[in-house]
Parts: C-alpha cells; sequence; structure tokens
C-alpha cells in the first residue's frame, strides 16, 4: 500500500507542473500533506515549495525539522525570496541570503531598497543584456544560448550598464555580421522605473504589446524586467485578495489552515457586521408599539430589506468595476446617477406593484398592501443611488470599494427599508 | 472650443491604445460618446471599435448610419470578427465576410466549425509557420520580418501543412546556413487540438511556460495558435462575466445601457430574489402569534439572519474557490467540513454569549436571551456545514457555484435562523 502510494506520486510528480503539484498539495488534511510531501522527489519538492500560497508554505515551514526547512531556502534566486520575505522569521530569511549565490543576492538587496507597492520590489532579474560595443556577430553568439521565457527582444546597455536600446532577436537574423550593435539598435525604447507603483506598470506591460518591460533605476541602469506572465498574475492575485478580503477573510487563508487562526479571521468580520444588524435592529426597535398592533409587519420586512439589497447590489458592482476602469468621474456622475435612478423608478414600481398584490391576496389588507407597495418603492430608488454614492464616496476617502462596499450598502437599504415600512405602518395601519 | 475639442480628442487618439480609449468612451453617456466617436480619427475608429464591449458595440452600431457601419466593417481579419460575430445582425455579417481577405474568409469559416466553448473558436491566425524542406539560410531570412507580438518559436510544417516540429528563433542564430530544416527543428512538441474546451486550453497555454501554442485540426494540420496574452484574457473575461452574473446583470452591461434594457436585466434577479425573500416570509407568518406576544422578537430578527449570513459567506468563498482549483473531492470533504463546523462552533459560541449579552441589556430578559443565544450558535453552525454544502451540491450539478450560491445560502440561513429563533421563543417565552 505504502509502496504503491510512493510510485502515483513519484508518477505525478513527473507529470505535473510544480503550481499544480502544490494545489494538489493544499488539498490535503495537514497530516496527510506532510505524508505526501515527504513521498514527493527532493528535488521536485523545493519547486513546489515556491509554487505555494504564503500560508501554507508558513505552515509547511512550521511542522518540517528546521534541517528540511534550510534544504528548501537553499540556492534561490532573489525572486523567489522576495516573494515570501516578509512571511519568514529571520533566521531562515538570513540563511537564504547567506545561501545564495552573490549575484542574486545583490538582486535581493537591491530589490529590497523598493517598497512592495513598487515594481522594483516584484522584478525579475533575467533581463537579457547585452554591451552595445561588440559587433552583431557577437550579439547573435550571445542571443543564441537559451533564453529566459519571454525574451524577444534584448536590451542593450553602455559600459556603466545604462539602457540605451534594444534589438529584436529576429532582427539580428538579418543583419550584417560586421555591423557594429550601436548602429543597429533602437534607441527609442519602452520601460519602467524602478519606484514606479506596480499596479500601474502591470497594466502598462499588457497594453505595451510587449512581452516584458526592461526595468531601470534612478540612474538609468537596466536592473530587470517585469514580463506579461508576471504581470497578469499580478493581477489575478490582487482580484483573489479582494475576493478573499471582501467576506472578511484572510488573502490566503488555507482549506486547512487552524480552527483556531481561521476563527480569529473570520471574527473580526462577523464582530463588524454584527454592529450593522443591531444598528438596524435598533431602528426597528422605534417601531415596537406599531409591530405589536399589526404583527404582518414583522412578517413582511425581510421582503422590503432583501429587495433593497439586491437592487443596490446591482448596482453597486456596476459602479464598482467603472471605478476599477476609471470610467466614472465627477463628469459623468450625474448622468450615471440619473440613468440609475430611471433603472430603480422601474423596477421599482414593477416590483412594488407585484408584493402589493400578492400581500393583498395574503393578508387582505389594502393599507397593509398600500404600505408595502410605498416602502419597495422608495427602497429600491434609494438603493440604486446609494449603490452609486456609496462606493463613490469610498473611493474619494481612498477606501477600497469592492471589500467594504457591499456591508455599508446593505446596512443602508435595511435601515432605509425598516424606517420606510414601519414609519409608513405607523402612520397608515394604527 | 469645438476646436479645441477637436485637437484634444486626436492628442488623446495619438497617445493612448485602442483599449484605452474604448475605455474613456464608454464613460461618456450616449450623445456625448457620439460626439467623441466622430472627433477620432478615422482611422484610429476602427481599432478602437475592435476593442470595445460588446454591448458598447453594438449600442454604437445602433445609432451610426448604415454607411459607417459597413466602414467599421471592413477588411476586419478573421479573429476580429469572430469576437462579436454572434452580436452582430445578419446583414452586417455578410458584409464583413465578404470584405474580408480570401485568406482571412477561410480563417474566419474554418473557426465558425468550432462551438464557443472550443479553443478552435478563439485561436488567432498569425502563427508564424515556415516549410521543413528548406535549408536554414532560408529559414533566417523568412523569420527575420516582423513577427506577430508573442512570437519565440515558429512553427514547422510538411507538405501537407502538418505540423511537424518547432524552432526557438534564437536557435537559428548560431546554426550553419546551410544545414537541412528538418534536421535542426524539435520533433516533440506541445500543441492543442482545436476542438479542445477553451476553458482548459487555456490554463493550459498559462501552465506550459511557453509563449504560445499551436493549434492543429483533427487531421494534424497547423490551423493558429493561442497566445499567453489571448489565454489570460479569457480567463479575465470568464471572471469578470461571472462576477456580473452573480449580481444578476448581463454579462458586458454599459454603464449607460438604454434604461428600459437595464431594467429588464435585473428585473429577472430581483424575480428570483422576491420568491425567497417570501418563502422567509412564510416561515415566519408560521409565528405570527408568538410575534404578538413577544414583539422583541422581530426587533431582533435581523442579528439572526445577518450573522448566519455572513459565516455562511466566509465559508462559501473559501469553498467556492477550492472547488474552482479542484481542491476538493470525495476524499477530503469530509475534512473540510470537520474543519468548518469547528470554526462555526467556535465563532458561534463567542458570538451567542455576546449576542446574548447586549440582548440581556436591552430587553432585560433571561429568557430571550437564552433564545437568542441559542439561535445565534445554530444558525452560525448550520451556515458552516451549508457553506460547505450548497456549492459542492450544486458543482455536483454541474451549476456554478459562483453565480447563484451566494443566493441559496442566504435563503437557507435567513430560514433556519427564523425558525430556530421564533420556534425557540415560542418554547421558551410563551
Amino acid at each position: 500500500e505504502e509502496l504503491s502510494l510512493d510510485l502515483l506520486i513519484g508518477e505525478l510528480a513527473e507529470q505535473l507542473q510544480p503550481e499544480q503539484i502544490a494545489i494538489l498539495l493544499e488539498a490535503f488534511p495537514i497530516k496527510s500533506r506532510l505524508i505526501v510531501w515527504e513521498l514527493l522527489p527532493s528535488d521536485c519538492q523545493k519547486d513546489v515549495f515556491l509554487e505555494m500560497k504564503n500560508e501554507s508554505r508558513q505552515m509547511l515551514l512550521n511542522v518540517l525539522s528546521d534541517d528540511a526547512c534550510y534544504l528548501l531556502l537553499d540556492k534561490l534566486d532573489a525572486s523567489s525570496l522576495l516573494d515570501f520575505t516578509d512571511d519568514l522569521s529571520d533566521r531562515f530569511v538570513e540563511y537564504a541570503v547567506a545561501q545564495m549565490t552573490a549575484k542574486q543576492r545583490e538582486h535581493f538587496k537591491a530589490a529590497q531598497d523598493y517598497k512592495d507597492d513598487e515594481v522594483g520590489h516584484w522584478q525579475t532579474f533575467n533581463a537579457k543584456q547585452i554591451p552595445q560595443q561588440i559587433k552583431v556577430s557577437a550579439a547573435k553568439k550571445l542571443c543564441s544560448k537559451s533564453l529566459p521565457q519571454l525574451t524577444e527582444t534584448v536590451y542593450v546597455t553602455d559600459s556603466q550598464s545604462k539602457l540605451v536600446g534594444e534589438i529584436a532577436i529576429n532582427r539580428l537574423l538579418s543583419l550584417d555580421d560586421d555591423a557594429l550593435l550601436v548602429d543597429v539598435i533602437n534607441h527609442d525604447i519602452q520601460f519602467l522605473q524602478a519606484s514606479s507603483d506596480m499596479d500601474e506598470a502591470a497594466e502598462i506591460v499588457i497594453m505595451s504589446g510587449k512581452s516584458a518591460l526592461p526595468i531601470v533605476d534612478d540612474n538609468g541602469r537596466l536592473m530587470g524586467r517585469l514580463d506579461l506572465f508576471s504581470a497578469f498574475k499580478h493581477q489575478e492575485e490582487e482580484r483573489d485578495n479582494q475576493l478573499m478580503q471582501s467576506a472578511g477573510l484572510v488573502e490566503e487563508e488555507d482549506l486547512f489552515a487552524s480552527v483556531w487562526l481561521s476563527s480569529k479571521n473570520r471574527a473580526i468580520w462577523l464582530g463588524i457586521n454584527l454592529i450593522t444588524a443591531f444598528l438596524a435592529s435598533w431602528f426597528i426597535g422605534l417601531f415596537e408599539a406599531t409591530l405589536q398592533q399589526v404583527v404582518a409587519l414583522a412578517v413582511l420586512m425581510p421582503v422590503v430589506a432583501s429587495m433593497g439589497g439586491i437592487s443596490g447590489s446591482q448596482t453597486l458592482t456596476l459602479i464598482i468595476r467603472g471605478l476599477a476602469l476609471g470610467q466614472i468621474t465627477d463628469a459623468n456622475k450625474k448622468a450615471i446617477i440619473n440613468k440609475e435612478l430611471k433603472v430603480g423608478a422601474i423596477n421599482g414600481i414593477l416590483w412594488a406593484l407585484v408584493i402589493g398584490i400578492i400581500t393583498y391576496f395574503w393578508f387582505e389588507s389594502p393599507m397593509l398592501s398600500f404600505t408595502i407597495c410605498i416602502a419597495i418603492l422608495g427602497n429600491i430608488i434609494v438603493a440604486s443611488l446609494s449603490g452609486v454614492w456609496v462606493p463613490w464616496v469610498l473611493n474619494k476617502l481612498n477606501i477600497d470599494p469592492a471589500l467594504s462596499g457591499s456591508v455599508i450598502l446593505t446596512t443602508v437599504t435595511d435601515i432605509f427599508g425598516f424606517i420606510a415600512f414601519l414609519g409608513c405602518g405607523t402612520l397608515f395601519l394604527l
């Protein structure tokens, strides 16, 4: 049994990419995960380790012996270590840095000079670089060796490592061997400053139509590059983190994170939500006397709250996307509100009528039916407006509306819905 | 004033990529959008048109004169037209097909043989292809001309256009001019079948470590390729569509879509939601007599429902991600449920106590306080279990849990919460 497991895992390690093995591994509860891990070929372990999610990597380091950990941290390259330095204890970082090649250590230190929202922190140091003084024949020789993925262009530097130009590899094919490189390269090139914002840099690389862009330091010296793959992966991670955070989860929560840790992380979000729920309750409490006399109002409260919540979320989703794309500005905000208001009015009228009719047949009270009509219409319209205003204001305050927009919006529509419904109820039904 | 607007837009058209102009354009209400559109240089209009969202493109075609539309559909390449054929009226498609070059028309027809979830439908026809019988010198000449983006490798075909190998462009640099291409190429290559699933193909390209993979038809003939950029863009669009659909919006709803169209699209989702809301109301209605006597129950209902909803969503988000990555299986489901149950129990006990204490100080009724404790504890635990079970079952039924999971889960936690809270209230408080 154990032998066949061993064989199977060996086979899988052959067939799959490290990233796929990491995903597979994270599907195991901690104890079995360790058994599978031990059965992985040791040359494969390190590649897989580098592909794991931060939290899972941390969990693995916690259970492995120190010797096993050190083995995983041997001879890393700068970009790999930078990916998870922040989560690593100091003694491990020191060890990993000490075990790097001198070149990689230099890269690592250079990258650490940049903050983790700057592209310099995330660059890879595999930009193919050739000196400008050489002949085309020498350039051909340098470029014919194996190149890193996504290299269609090589970068040309002067004697101070300053980036002076680039040349597409396929252009070299037709050039005369005796020509000087400096005479044939393209000097007008697109590059990134290492200190520029990572999110923007990723967007620029994706828009550039190139497979990578070179990164230079403040003195114009070529440091590394950001390729298309890394740019897309960065965007993907940002979106994924946003999604997890908007549910009050930690960025990279492992399926089998420790029960205490998970509970603690999620408790905070539940606590925030509890405040908003009690706020809504408090407003309902203002109408206790009304509820006592017309208990049907209590029965129908969820309908009013829920229709408002859904309408608001629809507008919110549209507006959050528009804000992310930079499409919503002071100039067109009025037009957007105008349109959402009309959509809200149409759906408000439609569903107010539908709900009014159902209520009439259920409770046989025309005034109750009228009351819920008014509340639904009002709440759907308010929800549509809040769906624009809430993310707009959050965005102005530099708070990501994708994270907290939904909670705030639902609180607004809940409270408005309850006040409108119970308030009208007090007026018309008592 | 008009002149300066003209200049400004001309300037923008110079500076920005077509995709950026498309995003900018979509930020304008329809009327102003048309004014900006008319001021765009005509060579730029077509590029922008191709980058627009489907719905926005449709809106533009609706307001432009037929002549202007025809101009935009002139000399398209196959992949561009395939992107939006489905939304185009037949006469426009016919016109566009007629105006294509013979080569592109052939590509277009070939791609139309594949369904829109097959990679053949979405391939680009810019794979650089060279015949195997030629010499290296001839290959060098062919490859030195300008190449499509993300071309590090050229594909080699036999006299029947069958894919027989590939060669990295930089390897050509060091090869002897007189060698025969067939002797130096790599014959063991990774490729995609045109009929394979698009989602999987995109994943394979991303995992491949290459900048593109070639696509062959059933007979092994090279048709086109799928590059890294298109693969990532496909995944991005899928995620974006999922996000919009999960709020009941149409995939590519324009910020300024017509009011009627928007209202109609959103109404359906509101209707579905209304059914679930009335269902919850109906269950509350069963306890009308209890509510009449203990109106505090009505006041506190939202707290019970909301704590359940939030706990459930946290588990749901984690499980949906796990399902998408294929990490959740029959084998580890029990362990996951086990863990979520423990997390639910811990947070359930914690928040039941907190809410119990607050309720005691608010309403000064120990039995009401006890009732809400039980209901909160029960609902958070049920929510944690449903957070695993709901997406699991939906997934088994081939329904995307990211789309409807949240609505179903909230319905479950609402209804369970109301029954637990009002049921315990009936037992303990009457």
